[in-house]
């Protein structure tokens, strides 16, 4: 292997892998972030990701490269879920996983059996919004600061880190100011207020103050947080997704050193790149929008990396559901990286010993020292 | 012809040419989007789109590739302006034309005259603005929502399309909610008072309701509604105009699977890319951007491709009253997308039979499918 | 040399060289925007500015290519800041520098003393804010329009532009309208009230009033008008600095014929090329983003120019400090434009002849036609 592609790679961010097999629209739905399938615009496998699938997953199922859809999606359920899951992960040469646990729409393998699956240790992060409305039934406006604040710390004893979904719900127009308990208490009163008279519905955390909370809560507790920037499904508003839109509060966590990692980010990459050159403690991938792009993430890597110093850039997947994505990611992005890196050796402008570096630090090194990855951390049964 | 170049091409959105010969300025103030034409800047044709007519047009002209401004124009106004019509229009290699003829400043060639010059079918896009704007002095308010109904609904018996000018005027933050017929009818109260005085000034619409209104309209009658988007001349703004604006009224038209075609998008192009994978009814172009580019047009629709689906992606010139520009938008696409096709065939990303059929897919299947491109549905006497 | 890399530079902005020597923390504060330096995102060298300044500048200090930070930085020290500022002010081969006077944090080289260290003729570009904060102390609100009126124009007489902060302070949302004397006196009231009771503080102006205020003096006196834009340090909001928010402005400006510069622009410069394109005295250069992109620079450049006219891009490094950036900032920009002219030519897209041309203009034609630089001007003693 190339020095410029990093072996061990930490995936600093993704989901879990479904636990069923998968028809040809099942499969589609779980490739890209398309909220349906239809005949109007064509096959999602028709597509940088489609193609890349084609391309780099055939072969890890016995399949020439460029198998087409149809025998791709035969030979996958013929072989059956668990064994295509173990052959992508393992293929994708992971050290470690830092896993988000929450989201889970129907199960998903758990942080520990991802981790078994791939050879690679995992770390849970803990996603703040899914603590706050798990905490909000059993609690009341007045006792909900306290509440959550108590959940999170005992969260934080397993975790590495957590993660805001700001960007799904109120959007990314978050005020700097860490707000006072009884801010906390008004906008949780709001909340509860808005929500109640059906009791089935779950709740859902969409009030700015209460984001902002959380990630205050998280900034109190040391460890890193990460946003969800930019780029996602049908349910997102793109508009209110730009890094940018962070600027103040960036500003005013800075102080703290607790690390802020800004994920996915396009088409917003370049603003992110931007926050990670100005804040000390800003960090950003690319990650979701690496597989999605396939042979156009090599454009993507670079732009990230105009401003980024090469010890904020980190890697992530960012993978949901399917195991081919574990793989892709990380075949995407070694490639990325290393042509990036290769072609800056090639015109004389940094050395080989300097790029090997660079991959090295990218690849791994950044995340551990992030998120202070030690044995302890991780996730045990 | 190479495989990944599509041969007939469908220019699924353009305008008229201008039936009259041209002195160095009235040629300068068309060729891009400026307003006007000074020595301040230099000339317009020191320019990428410049340097693109002088290569790719002068041979056209019966001169060689990059011939001076000074006697490309001279061999222009020699030859006469129907004459570099046809040559420009024959040459471009059009299947069919979508003519929008919703904009006609000067008197131009009609849709039925640019197929029959260009030996391509030829299909109308009707301007919902521009009907609004007819149909207001002879109704009221109260009746204002059936008279351009009624009016679309008869428009639509010949036309495959309808287009919004919305980012001309509020620009494209429009709400989701299809607007009631009370709401239609306060809003065109406010306008039609706003407009009254002065009889002479042509109405000009400009109110969200009316847009969102006239847009849902198109929806109702079931035909492909074009939103212009991002890239224009100096009257708009392009800070409004950036298609994420729009992603509550996509949103909110996807569950009727009415095609929703984003045009230009530069240089928000990659959030069309976004919008089009994620919705399913969704499509996108990079016309009048393509050869207002010139050789950077290769980059840009590169990026273009980075999200967007290949069965979401197609060609059109938005081409206006230069016949340069139908024949330049055609070739520097077919350049462009052949090129990224090519340099994925070569680089093992995807095979040569796939490029030769995502070409076709892009250059003329997905226009057809999209808006259901029919000999009944073509421009006739 | 080649002729597509322009001999004699013109930077038209660029600030003043410190005068002392620095250590490794003094350095690395001042190659990039970032506010600080901290162990967790690693060394500022190890990023793209980091690796082109071991690449470009150390064999000017008599080092191989690509020395290591620490040898870089030992040399460095030995030579003595007067003999660093010496090598890389007369390598950076620059026919003439635009100064702008009006940040200086600590004691800097004049632009006298800039220009006779370059070998290059010197202007001054007057800050426009500076100018206002200066006067307030000594005048009233109900005075302070004459006041700043008559010291902008006493400046006039030896400045060749006057330079907008409002992007670092309000942001370039600016309306279109020249404020009225009454506007102003009340802005101006608001502003000297709010100063009020603490006469230690500096003055900050951040009203929109004022900075709209002083555009339009100096738009009355007929000087080029530049504004940062984009990409600064980590005081700047950048989602209130993208280009598209001064659009009202940039329109109400245009018939007054007064050239406007749009500096910096990145990562808004495809929105940039697009204002350039049409307004006609609208410009824009990638100065900052330039050496901080490094290798990356080259993208950088050419889509800058997608739309902006030749005859509307120049050359300024933005530099401040460390003399590595006037050096290195040229460096780039003439590899950068070299590269993306060379390409063209090598595909038969335009001519050499065009391409040297093309790189005169913007490598010091358009400079001069735009600020009127005259021997008169220069700064003298």
């Amino acid at each position: 292997m190339n020095e410029t592609e990093p072996s061990g790679l930490i995936d600093h961010h993704c989901h879990g892998v479904i636990r069923r097999d998968l028809d040809r629209t099942g499969f589609e739905l779980l490739l890209t972030e398309a909220g349906s399938v239809g005949a109007l615009g064509g096959s999602a496998l028709d597509s940088q990701i489609g193609f890349a699938v084609r391309r780099w997953c055939a072969p890890l199922l016995d399949l020439p490269p460029h198998a087409e859809a149809e025998v791709y999606l035969e030979r996958r359920a013929e072989l059956g879920h668990a064994e295509v899951t173990a052959r992508f992960l393992q293929a994708a040469g992971l050290d470690a996983l830092c896993v988000d646990t929450g989201f889970e729409p129907e199960p998903l393998l758990s942080p520990q059996q991802l981790g078994e699956v791939a050879g690679a240790s995992s770390y849970e992060i803990v996603r703040l919004e899914q603590v706050a409305e798990q905490t909000a039934p059993t609690t009341t406006a007045a006792g909900f600061a306290d509440a959550v604040r108590d959940r999170l710390a005992q969260r934080a004893q397993t975790a590495v880190g957590f993660k805001s979904i700001a960007a799904y719900r109120h959007g990314l127009r978050l005020a700097g100011e860490r707000p006072s308990d009884a801010e906390v208490r008004i906008a949780a009163d709001d909340w509860l207020a808005s929500a109640n008279g059906d009791a089935r519905t779950p709740l859902r955390l969409t009030h700015e103050t209460l984001h902002r909370f959380l990630v205050w809560c998280a900034v109190e507790l040391g460890l890193p947080v990460q946003f969800h920037v930019g780029y996602g499904d049908a349910d997102v508003n793109l508009d209110r997704c730009d890094p940018l839109l962070l600027t103040d509060l960036l500003r005013a966590i800075e102080p703290t050193g607790v690390p802020v990692l800004l994920l996915h980010n396009y088409p917003f990459h370049r603003q992110a790149g931007f926050l990670a050159q100005v804040f000390a403690n800003v960090f950003l991938d690319v990650g979701l929008a690496t597989h999605n792009l396939g042979r156009g993430s090599r454009a993507l890597i670079a732009e990230a990396l105009e401003l980024a110093p090469f010890g904020k850039f980190l890697y992530s997947s960012d993978a949901f559901g399917l195991p081919e994505l574990y793989y892709l990611g990380a075949v995407l992005f070694r490639r990325g990286l290393a042509e990036f890196l290769d072609a800056g050796v090639a015109a004389d402008e940094w050395t080989a010993a300097d790029a090997a570096r660079v991959a090295r630090l990218i690849g791994s090194e950044n995340a551990k020292r992030v998120y202070r990855l030690t044995p302890a951390a991780r996730v045990t049964a």
